[in-house]
């Protein structure tokens, strides 16, 4: 990772992304925009390099994953992920996929701090590990998704399908697999793919206000919260009840701020705070 | 449980909670209003014994739960549920803990009768496992929702994460949990968390009318019904198959009224009843 | 099966259900009219001979199911299915289940060619299970859809619960399970039951189009591309990446088209094709 | 199938299998010894037949599986079931995989009949899934066992894989599936492969002597309790409550002997008849 | 409950259960000899009401549950738990049925202080689901198991099937399952139903000094090592580690002795104690 | 990584493990011997570094875990992974059990090549996490196995629990985590925790003999034969039939050997060899 001197922006070694800084919220941009962001290997290991960064960057305290240009990203580049990948010896071709998935899910689905994919245009095909990744996720209206897979002849892959299964109900998931069709930003939001469309000019004030939101919470919070929802999908009531009692605890014993006690002490001591109504003050107290 | 003289009134020993018989319905109220009708041990205990005694109450056919004044229930208690919880020994606190989940989803989930919950108002944290344990729920227009866990330091505990995933989308649920936003009734019904919003004033007539439908069905068939849903949801289609079939035979062997082979005779017989355009009339005949 | 001096139509021994053959498109219609197409024994054995024979005839690349009339399918016969297989003995009344099973979900689920619900009008009970089988699904904007089970003493049974389940949200599956209320075409699409609803005129040519869609693409791709995501819905984020992994090596090994490496040649050699904008021209290479 | 003068004797359309009647037990035979009794696909069709009839032929009680020669089976045939059919069409290919897996485990594991695998001597690979489907197993002591897909270049495919994690240790099971050792009866008994390894010359007297035993039952009962065991491992306790309810009641409503209600009697009132210690009596009574 | 004047002895409302308290162990014993201890609704109702006291007298450490005379237990009484409950009305089966499968799993499972099934003699049926629910097991050698269930009609209801499915193999259960034949303890501990058997003569004393080797480890401890166990059975292994995870700090919170800081400073600091040996000295530092 | 002259040597940067290669078998040694091979955070960083170099070093065909001196690990180390840990900021606490985690299982349970564990002594706690992750496992019949993280105030943390629960029964996994015991090498191979125990002094040439007779198969069927079993484990037959099938087609796709078709050509047309009695010879023909 190479520093501008005023220490505002990281570039990745390889080039095809960088970070910007600004007020705790850590600007992530995939930057291949003359190929539509389209992620080859090194933009892969670019991200994992980033994604390793920013977990001990204070800087960082929400991640903003988008894309330079026009483009959110155009998926796994065909040519230089898929056409090249498949003339490599077996080990490569396995560690070019570790890279691939090491950030786009494995890490970033439980990433310590949270994440806002701000789909600023094409979000394709293997665009979709990354997007429903990111725990929250704003798009301009304007915005062209696709899974154009079945297109070209693949279905899918990485673990796009399943991603589509978590983000979409069955009818519109399997429409948009074997249809290819595009869909715009509105309908992302109408079908849960996104949280909310907006304006392509009012992006990214809008995810900036709620990046800073997010910033209003405790982070040990944030991190339990959405790590134990991303948890319980498959598991039953029972088995929940278990694990959401156990990761509360948790919380209660590593939350560095305490905030949990701080802030009942505030609303039923000095009835300073409504929980109901907004964040407990973490640092005017 | 002391009854009025009417006998059309039950009030809870705490004091916490009551039930109103109507033409078979049981209105059943939390009623802390002073204190947005949170959940403290002693409305859970309270709500333990009310669900207890319907069980073998003739007069509740339907059960309706709501709260007293302007809210449904503001989740659990702050003061009585966390901090003087915390205090308590080992043994006393998984007490407390116990009787909350007990009434809460794991009777209320499978409850013996039809459940409607009627979100007259404020409906916050905890108080989304209720509200998803009934099988419908109406809520007022203005209804406040909210998932503020966040705001005061904690994770949607107890199985609070584990109803919003069953009652919401991923990026829905997500928003809700680490913004801590509230949102109304009309967003509610949009989501799935609740069937259907109406003007704070029709409310309970909605609710009746609701009821009154119920009725008309067989209660054995009713439950049979609601209870196959919801344990279907983590089985792949096979088991389902073997479920299914089986909840279907427990039914023949097990309703009383035998309504299957009467509106069977009735419509393929007689021609009085066509199944797709409302229940069998199961005492005209 | 019976078949047509011109060759274009196809009826099944039972006479319950026959085929027409358009461009490419088998038009599978259920066939008692009169019965609103309620699935009988006949029709059940029908439909196991048509889907087996489709299988292995070129004339079938898309599979459309729709109903004679003014009915898709007003579920099992009440009269045929129930109450004369209930007298019948055990082995046999297991053959006549197994029967409606084979075709209404364990082969059209899954079945090799790509399958679209046509339902030109009445829906109910046992319907939805092949409506859900279906990969996409059209309805026409006034059909009428119902669960009516509960109005007639019977549970949503052999997998009807759990296709609404997979269909539905909670709240709106469990409202008509116990309801036994009707819903139309627009509801349905809005619920996510169907794709999309049409007026009843424009039906059958906005699902020739979606075929048309459909028979851009490779076969051998949609086939592979369906069943990844019908079997990734219960498997967690790690063991998917194995299965859509090695599904999609599958499909490498197994298209006779090879046409992941033409359209990779067609986009990154020549610049001829664009994957997110349109199929790969499979035969105007 | 034809059958012998006496009737006693039932031979499938391709020849590669057979039954023999008696006493209630149908002894049925994979007849290729000069190929180990490697399953072709004549034989998958074969014994698809064959299972077909004997759901229906009062004369099978209890279905001995078992081998001519010296072989149980060698497992899916080389020649004519991988090498011949990698040629075929992609249909054919479906068709033929399709064949051998309806009756190895589709239709077997939940046979309504009990299945007794009865290891007369060689039983390799693909013999493990029919192996696994019986309910039950006995094995000649010197019989020999092994996975040695390894061998030749393929992974434990179909299911044996899954059967092997069925019947076996992580341990064992991953030994023999990367080794491709041999192992014997008494082995095979000791891992939970086999109930029981017996002496060649006694394997049929003992073979018979379970089967005899399974005949005291109710056959309804014996169906009902196996398909429940098969279906409960991958529920939770909580849904096994449901699902074991539900079949307990199904068995109530189907069972066309009413042991259950007779036994009680017996057993009760005139104190005839202990369960714990031997079968009700379903004749002598 | 009623109690002995030394203090040493509770017994049961229902007089069908009975406490023998002795340094710190529980000796829980089933009291209907004369009906070998057949547990019909009043021992299921003595059996609650003994674990929901137990779970708050200090006097008991370790539960352990046996039977009186020659018997542990003959399962379900067939008198008054099956034929007479049949004749209930559906609400009051249910009750029946609940206090059953409440202290018989629900409850003993997870139960808050160490279990060990002690089984001196006859067990059957029914009897396998606190068997199983125990954290431990010891038996006779000459201690006779059964599932006879389909001696007379049904399955083995309850969980039975489900505990049969825990503690024993695929062939092993299905044996019992299908056959009925008993077997003694020396083969239940071969087979995994027991930890161990002994000489019924040895067994309270083998049993008692389990107990006390228990009592050495801190309660809290032991309970979060046993619930996680019996949780995390279902669990892929990426949730599991987030579930332990949560677990092991969830104990770190609420270990009220703080055992783990105390054992390694023994450890690390004064070479006092070391782990792989024996237990920390919890109250002799 | 640093290499000896020979090149038959590599040592891990922190110094706490190295490998040794001999005839394509890579011995890979913790070495903390004074700790009893204790996994500190240099070893667990070192056991990375190794795995991820092996992975693509041609000596290495076969990876065997073992520890210097009379232990083959102790577990985590007390001192420097739990006491030192535990005062880091979270971050550092997080990258500590990552890498813990990372090696341990993440990466060894699904390594590309063939894995041993040799257990040489002592084997306790985390190291039972290893041990699991391997494929296979020999241990020295004096090698002394405990779970005693019960005796210091903690449970089988990490996901020792889950590879308890996945090489264990039941009520052996419960008694050992509950009681703290050892158990010796012959223990642990009846109870299915390793394959086989020998005495100490031939353990390493068995290792050996082992290793050899894996090296015989092609090393991409290895990978594919035990991945497909460990990912099964959790899947219905269905779901298995899919993902084992996928698995089978990947294999044959990338199989740079295509053992398959030679293999075949060998048995069917040459008659050169038998898969049933040993491994086709790869390289001899």
């Amino acid at each position: 990772m190479s520093q501008t001197d005023s220490g505002e922006r990281l570039t990745a070694k390889g080039n095809t992304a960088f970070v910007e800084f600004e007020d705790g919220i850590a600007w992530v941009t995939m930057n291949r925009p003359e190929k539509r962001n389209a992620m080859n290997p090194a933009l892969n290991d670019d991200m994992c390099e980033i994604l390793d960064t920013l977990e001990y960057d204070d800087r960082c305290r929400i991640l903003v994953l988008t894309g330079a240009g026009n483009s959110w990203t155009a998926g796994m580049d065909l040519r230089e992920f898929f056409r090249a990948v498949d003339s490599l010896s077996p080990e490569e071709q396995v560690r070019q996929r570790r890279s691939a998935e090491m950030w786009q899910w494995r890490k970033l689905r439980t990433y310590p701090k949270p994440t806002i994919a701000m789909v600023n245009g094409w979000c394709f095909g293997g665009g979709f590990t990354p997007l429903c990744s990111c725990d929250l996720a704003f798009a301009a209206e304007d915005a062209q998704f696709g899974v154009s897979e079945v297109n070209w002849g693949i279905i899918p892959g990485g673990v796009v399908t399943k991603a589509l299964e978590e983000l979409m109900g069955s009818r519109d998931a399997l429409y948009y697999i074997m249809t290819g069709e595009t869909f715009d930003g509105v309908e992302a939001a109408r079908m849960g793919v996104v949280n909310k469309a907006f304006p392509a000019d009012r992006l990214r004030d809008r995810t900036r206000a709620l990046a800073r939101t997010l910033m209003e919470k405790g982070p040990a919070v944030l991190n339990a919260a959405k790590v134990t929802f991303k948890y319980s999908h498959l598991m039953d009531w029972d088995t929940s009840a278990q694990f959401i009692g156990a990761k509360g605890a948790q919380l209660r014993l590593i939350d560095p701020e305490g905030i949990r006690e701080r802030a009942m002490a505030s609303f039923l001591d000095r009835k300073e705070f409504r929980p109901g109504l907004g964040a407990f003050d973490r640092e005017g107290e």
